[in-house]
């Protein structure tokens, strides 16, 4: 890569030093239900030691965080984690396991009484169950010190003339304004979006422009969440989240990737360019600003044939891996190359960070983080799953959670 | 109509005729699990009164074709339907409710054993199982005198390296060449093919290429099935429809309409235009063979907020609709005005076609039937609903069986 | 339909005759550059008779609005329309033909000079010079009266790294800004949003949300324009709408229809009942809100193979009849229905207007505009066409105008 | 890679060199058309120096060779290189410039007389014309010894009732079966399909099932060619070249990529892992099958931002680092790991392979081909670009070729 861009030694070692700080400090948090069984609407295959209880959960986000060094908080599900209510000595459990309580997400889908909506149900009793239970999870929020209501809503409808989509708008924004007045000064509600399913014909949350605006009319503290597998095929991710940091919305990621529709397979396993692209997008935008973006980065996933762990695990080092890249595009150069619009000069400026050889990078990181230099393999030699698979199937039976968006 | 195409009104009445004629015989088969709770990998929303067991089922589809009286048949899902086993009173309890058994469908993607593929799968044991339980298939066929194995495969893989694309190939045909010798003469092996879901990154049986390439291989009686579902959003499914038909290809359908991907919504509630269209195709080259093709017209829809009869008759009365207006296109017309490639007018008497009132012409169709003028509303007022969700209700709990593909 | 939806006929003669009084004042504007040819990248074909010169377009939209007596206006694009500066005499003859200039669109996208971008290039000179084509637009506008000025930007990179997306976003910003500030207060800036072609990475104006931010960020007069075509095949265009109107930011429409891209052809040819449903959108606020809103309604289309005339014509009959659709929908039953979540009904509702056979009913309203009852036939036997292809293949060739997006 | 695999230095060195015999061998075909202006519907951006006349072309087209060495042969355009027909001389021009006439592409989509179809037209005079042409470019294939005659074809229609599609298919084929008996025996036929564009309701060769029938129907020298931008975002294009190896029905391959329709941008700048994917699908039926596929790798391109043969040896050296990371693959570690349904671990080795370093083995193939180390870099400072600029420049004006499909 040197030789090609004339950058010298020392530009590149700058570049590089400039990496290993950024990722020293780059957290991605694990999502509680991506320990469990999962599946599709055909079935669900199980897996042998699969979490069942938030103890569970918890146990193995400590093991992704023990291997990587990385993963310091856990999101969790209230109705899956906490079906009894809120338990506060889960927040010791987790900082036994090394790990604490991240984004909270109430779930709103899942009962029978979400049939026709949540928020946007037209009976205000079940409007009302629905904001009473992001209140309760903004509860819990205040007792784990989280920074993140995360906010996913399945409502929709599934024919033309089902529905009336501006009634539907606006309850959902009041809803949210009540929950928006509710929070703590120093939570943020991330609105998610997504175009398709489980609604079929419409989503009350389709598309970025309508998280957008519903943040903006909901308050300040309301930003937008880019899950990476809620777009159209062709959709250009990386022009939206460019947008979103230019208008100071951009409040979180949750990472997956997909060949088709919301397929949650594991991050950059199908498009790892666009992966980069992205995050070239943020570092570009830290460049300017001269500081890191107050930007949640959380996975979510439902790779129901990879082992859970091993999934989370290989999951955050693919995150390290195109991140650390993007760090690594030589900005003077692309910033000269634009300059003349040397196009080809200016693609290859990208493709040679993104095919650059990060590994010796990150095991400095890893290294500096206390992690081993390969946390995919060396979890594989653990032992732990054969534990777990041993121990967990010895229990009575309990009902598993199940995946979501 | 008759007016713009300068048709004499004895032109129109021919063709009026000649599509009540065509309707008398136009005969759709029910899916047995249509009539059951069925959902999204977010949950189940159930009904009151929906399906569980054969009888429920061949209850529901006699209610149907009580009130269309063009549903004569029922197809079933073996492992849904008889999950313990076959038993041959089903087609006495059919014939009870004025149906007969129609498509016999294996289940090769429920189970565990199927988390690395059926037919496709590279444990021999396991191949021999699908195979084992796809002969089942057909001996229930032979005792219900089936006229089709119906086979949908939801193998594949969701991950770039885990699985061996051409090896599943050979693996698949070998295992349907044998069922295919198998087969009574008179039963016909309906491939089906989707690009997506489950299996992300591939699927085995991904697009009419293929299943085309595998009925060849497998033999005389294997043919297409067309599910309106399982392509991607612009693809043109008439012209398909068409080359499977000018190749003698073209086995049946599975009827369901979407927006985005198989959301297996009800038959032309969202692009009735096209299904106009597919049938169009059909029409014509009807009209030029002097008889109708020999096809399967199925239904496989998974609708999970309408009420499942009434989805089931409006999708039928949907499909009449849509094939009538097919039948009402002038062809001579259309042919002249081809030959002189006026475009206007050609799509001109297409859409005076699709927009042709034809509820006259299917009341007519009924009368002759037997069925009442307006089916669905007619069951509305049945009270046949309400008798269900409460007899059922009162009986114990069972666990029902969950949608398909 | 009256018997189904229990309507008595007072009700059903109500609706007839609101939608006679709504479809009386439906104008639809036409484009100039219509009744030029136009082709792919692959080629032109060029029709006998194709307008080339400003006072051919203004010939040739006079016959739409004289079969059909709903287009009274016509967009204009500057740089095609009036090459050498603009004439006031065009006015003038534009009335001898029964039209007005209606939409002024800047062309900025056709000479060299945009290679890397217009309002959004690097170079300041070449932004000073689009900015200025969008002034002298302006005062063009000013001249004709028009209440709109149009603006689409072909904008855009075709490889990653080529450009700078905030960057260019704060260009495109800034410019529009000055623009907004020039025009007359009754002017209306519409801001056109594309996601693809002829930029291939990214176009700055990429879809609703970036249409809606930057028409919020230039100022009060900015509103989106929707084209139908400019969006991913499955996106609901109908629920944008919904979205613009709630938030008073739509501005108009640019009509046509396609399969995959942005295929230009004409309206409702592939999918009617889409076209349908955006007008029930836009029915349904006017109903709420008591009065017609106010949206610029034009088309934009390049059907390269339909005669040009006869393709407008058919549009705007086409248009005519989908709005009068609309109207017919029964949104009093369709409120009973939704409030008892009768999804069934609430679809059936929606699909009774839209088969409805509105013939009757435009008869009645082109018998009050003046128009022939059938536009399209009308215009065909008038011996225009073959006129026209007379006259102006004996003029000597000039170089014609190529179609936009 | 080496260590995480448990692959020993042996076993990589073994791949390596396997990776570089293998490159030494892979020769890429440039066209001739790749090297003039071309553009969008919208315009074209003229460049300084562009080609022009076939000189021009294979002046450029060794320019390639040259840098490259990897590059022998060049693709030509009939209409375009040969406007005033074929004339041997050029032969012997080619041959001084270090090249051969490869794949002769006939044109039949340009001229006025294919507005409703060439081989597949009503009109039996315009189908003859087409079969005419198609004769003589098999007869200029003779004269140049091309192995390949490459068809595409732009028919179609644009709108629904405009064309019988079986009526043009049995047009087609025949035409078609009487080319392939005029062809010499060495000669294969490549038939290429495109689901999109010119063409936008339907194109007759719309997808690799239809090429696939065609080629099936037409002889057995006839062969489906996969253009890299010829399919739906999602198609996996990986497993459709999986299934033609595997019915020995894989021709050859336009490269070029895209992010949304037939964007013909260079060759993996969009999903270089997608372009990775397919070349692994070759390499591991080449392993198996001990030697090299007969495929002939064209470029396809109508990069209309890039310098022409800047563009063109990017895309070559491109295409060598995607086919040299292929050839990386460990097939044994990954047969053993598919073997244990070992998801993550088999995904892990295409992505070694793909993540994996290649400039030095790619520096050691160009030493033994005889090229520079860099062939880009090499030829933007050869000083080639400035001095075309110049010469061309000063020539009389004469009219460019445009870009095909």
């Amino acid at each position: 890569m040197a030789k090609r861009n004339g950058k010298t030694s020392a530009g590149t070692a700058k570049l590089r030093d400039a990496a290993i700080e950024r990722l020293l400090s780059l957290q991605i948090e694990t999502p509680s239900w991506g320990f469990s069984d999962s599946g599709t609407r055909f079935g669900k295959f199980t897996q042998p030691g699969a979490a069942v209880t938030i103890e569970d959960k918890l146990d193995d986000a400590g093991q992704v965080q023990e291997f990587t060094r990385a993963t310091p908080t856990v999101a969790v599900h209230v109705l899956w984690d906490f079906p009894d209510g809120f338990d506060p000595a889960v927040i010791q459990y987790a900082r036994s396991r090394g790990v604490q309580i991240g984004a909270i997400n109430p779930n709103l889908f899942q009962d029978q009484q979400y049939k026709w909506g949540s928020i946007t149900n037209r009976d205000a009793a079940i409007r009302k169950q629905s904001l009473d239970h992001i209140l309760d999870s903004i509860e819990i929020g205040r007792q784990t010190k989280s920074q993140y209501l995360s906010l996913w809503f399945a409502d929709g409808a599934n024919y033309p003339g089902q529905a009336d989509i501006r009634q539907r708008k606006a309850w959902a924004t009041k809803a949210l304004q009540k929950a928006h007045e509710a929070m703590p000064k120093r939570m943020t509600m991330l609105v998610e979006y997504k175009p398709f399913e489980p609604a079929f014909y419409f989503t009350d949350f389709g598309d970025w422009g309508m998280a957008y605006v519903f943040a903006k009319n909901i308050g300040k503290q309301a930003k937008v969440l880019v899950d990476t597998g809620h777009h159209f095929p062709a959709q250009n991710i990386e022009q939206i989240v460019a947008w979103l940091i230019d208008e100071n919305m951009l409040g979180g990621f949750h990472f997956n990737d997909r060949r088709y529709a919301d397929d949650d397979l594991t991050s950059g396993s199908i498009d790892p360019y666009q992966l980069f692209r992205i995050f070239n997008e943020i570092v570009a935008a830290e460049r300017e600003r001269g500081k890191a973006l107050d930007i949640a980065y959380m996975v979510d996933q439902s790779h129901n044939l990879k082992p859970k762990i091993q999934a989370m695990i290989q999951t955050v080092v693919t995150v390290q891996d195109l991140f650390a890249k993007a760090c690594l595009v030589d900005r003077d150069a692309l910033a000269a190359s634009q300059a003349a619009e040397d196009v080809v000069r200016s693609e290859t400026i990208l493709k040679d960070a993104f095919n650059a050889d990060v590994s010796g990078l990150l095991g400095e990181v890893r290294k500096q983080l206390g992690a081993p230099a390969d946390p995919l393999e060396a979890f594989r030699r653990s032992g732990y799953e054969q534990r777990i698979a041993k121990e967990r199937a010895q229990r009575p039976a309990e009902a598993t959670a199940t995946g979501l968006g």
